[in-house]
């Protein structure tokens, strides 16, 4: 049997009408008002999801258990762009963020990322999430809280060009305005044959991040886009809406090679070709 | 510290020239061809992943462990076309598979989204996973084992038109060639609430199966497709890629809303109206 | 040199400045008011394109000749949906209207396409625009005046159910509701080798025409769409814009072959069967 | 009546087989070969388009008349890159391209664009074509000739740093590597209020080029890609092809603003500020 809501679950709340198009998550017990009137979600409890509820101006509406994607469309408090769903359930295949996986991410934003990490990690995982400002980390924690996902998330203000606390992480998920000052960093933070992730909105910021990727050991390098094309429900006359999200962000994936101990020579313009010459894993100091 | 290699794992192999752009899955222990030689994986055994291998012929490779997104692109033996990482990344988040949950899926197919799904919902949750064709099942259970996740997994060879022996499901998944004959199987398949996620690759097929989903009480209806476009990381002249997939699929999303005890009434051209005259949690039954 | 602007010629207004994305036609000699003040346009006369004009508020404003794009985009008057310079483009090469073509329209709706039609026919071809509301073929005509082409377009208000009164058109354009219900007539229209385009919005209007235009003599049938992406014209952020056009209308361009005198089988089911035993140019009654 | 073939006339083959998706552009009177056999086009002589040959083999095809479109992607012996329908048709319209403009470009190369102006232009405009290199100049010139265009095209011999030979163009259009460089030659060329098309494949030239646009009086920026999806005609299984083609190129538009006769500012970097300054047309002055 599904679980029934309880007292301070997070609620999904779908207009009956499929011409509203508008979705929020509230709390079981609270009073939520929109314009159809005002619910009383304490009617939730002991009720099992997919109910309808009826405003006292007679609108109705179901209530749903949030998915990650509902989460973060619905429930981030945003004080900074977000990371997209159709964007990060490509990371978590394509990086391979799984049950048990650990992750450093950086920065923190409102917690988007924070949050789809977290529900993919699982209890025996972890996610170290670094942000230099410390109400956005503030606001990040709050909403992993709100998802009750904070025993799998570690928040930490600080500036990630002193490097991470961490080693022999998954998955190094960088979402900030510079990240090729940063990629070092993120070297020393994955374990041998982890996964490098960039979130970049503009090409320049690709060209910069690839320019600096060469120089350090990572390979199987992928940049690729995510376009999410939505069509009207109509059987009868089923084509795509009429406008839709053209832009969200550029993805670069990578992955760790092993470096030889001498790793200075990584830091430097001849780090590339130093380590094209390597020709074992011996070479590579494994 | 990441685990070292042990024989019988598998591994991702990558060129370690970026111009090659083929990658494989294969077992530590084989000996394993390619146009640049043979190469002796057992070499690997106790060496960390991100490491290097060099073949008689002086080729190197680097070897990492393969993500979800890996398996399918190249550890699944196909017989059928195979659900693709983009679709199965935004699926997951979107209709929330997540650690733990139940999936239902049909037809198992060659076990790619029986893959995807089995990384998924970890150790704690289960997918049970149909299909009519003996031969196929057969495939997709050697898929799933290669994978060594035969334990979240159980297969079972029958026409789901005599609906699922499962009940209270967080997804039901159909990827079947007429989806609209079986909703109703679905929906009993599924816990209220759950989601249902479609999946077929012609808009005859969505428009068939918008059709039949009217009457019966799913709610909150997404129907949407996925491009994904790579690009060329060369910094100086970043371009996308020349040619890429314009398509795989559409998908299908449907919450389960709940319906009265009276259900035969959504079997019905009625259906959607009886259903609309319903005000509140009870009316529906819950 | 190019010609200076003359009392009662169109102009383009352009902001100049580029954050400001708004563009008007408007008619030299008028007083014209934006939310940045009143433009004097009799100032523009014997002035040449690319000049400034400064409003009472000092705000700055480009005057430049109208492109055919410009006037689909900011001159016509709309009280439908119309074609977009994307399609029209694509149209103009991919069913070769040039310099001199006999085209056939339907329906006139605004006028949109017929004034791109009109643009590229020039003064020695001619277009024939059927529409059966007189309302809309006023307003089309209306759009054509101002654009100074009328002496290009012949408007008919005439349901084509009745057909075509011209023949041997180099193309017939149907943007009709059910252009599956006029492909005989659009034939009759065409001259042997011309170019039938098909404008509709939706999946099910494709696969009723595909299923209409095979049980006559048409061949090379492509079926297509066409996206535009604009990007941020920022060189040091150059990134797509945040939010595109996801669907305007789907094309379906055929070319008519050669049909035999017993026209009348290709009327029939058995039409497309009869047409493929056709072996020679005398068969097709050539 | 349309015009039947005459001998030396090109033609458009299409197999009447619709899963055979090659097409050639011969000339009638050749004998032509395919892998479905020898066709005999002198047969084509007082024949009208549409109408079908048969091969030795017995295999059927069909004649018509070439199109732009057609031209460019069967006629045109390439050694370059040329540029693609879509994208011309969207320059022809976006631009002003119609009968009678005068059309300045660089390089010829191949001559697809030339080509396609050439069409645009009618008998009343002219086309004037520049390449450095005199093997392209001559394969350029060569495939305008064959369609009968060549009253219509200027070619030359010569390095465009030197600046174009023309004024008053109504529209220049760019396709070379570097076409940052020559801004100042391209607005020399146009006349006041023409259009500028930039065609470039990088996003890195895309920057380069908007750089340098900046300090030259050009307005109306656009930076924009058109993608072509096509689908496969079948009714009752309508769904996108498997692949399309994901990048040609990005176009940038833009429009030749006045500038004072102090045109040296704006040849420095001061340009843009110096220009912003500028009130009024006299400012400019016209």
């Amino acid at each position: 049997m599904p679980k029934p809501f309880q007292l301070d679950d997070f609620v999904l709340l779908v207009p009956a009408n499929p011409e509203k198009q508008q979705r929020w998550i509230a709390k079981v017990g609270e009073k939520f008002s929109t314009a159809g009137g005002v619910f009383d979600l304490s009617e939730l409890v002991g009720r099992e999801p997919g109910c309808v509820l009826v405003s006292h101006l007679g609108e109705k509406i179901f209530a749903f258990r949030p998915t990650p994607s509902d989460w973060v469309l619905y429930a981030i408090k945003r004080q900074t762009q977000v990371t997209y769903p159709k964007e990060m359930g490509y990371i978590l295949v394509r990086a391979g963020v799984t049950a048990g996986s650990k992750v450093i991410e950086s920065g923190s934003g409102s917690g988007a990322s924070t949050l789809m990490f977290a529900f993919a990690v699982g209890d025996s995982g972890h996610v170290f999430s670094y942000e230099r400002r410390p109400e956005f980390s503030e606001l990040a924690r709050k909403n992993i809280e709100r998802a009750g996902l904070s025993h799998r998330v570690s928040f930490k203000v600080k500036d990630i060009a002193d490097g991470f606390d961490e080693r022999d992480a998954d998955i190094v998920f960088l979402d900030v305005r510079e990240p090729w000052l940063y990629l070092r960093q993120a070297l020393d933070g994955l374990a041998n044959g982890g996964s490098l992730v960039v979130l970049v909105p503009t090409t320049n910021q690709v060209s910069e991040t690839l320019r600096a990727i060469q120089n350090l050991p990572f390979v199987d390098i992928e940049v690729s886009e995510l376009l999410l094309r939505h069509y009207k429900p109509n059987p009868e006359r089923l084509r795509p809406e009429d406008r839709m999200v053209a832009h969200t962000a550029f993805l670069i994936f990578a992955r760790k090679a092993q470096e030889n101990s001498d790793s200075e020579k990584f830091k430097s313009d001849e780090g590339v070709e130093a380590w094209k010459g390597k020709e074992t894993c011996q070479d590579f100091g494994c």
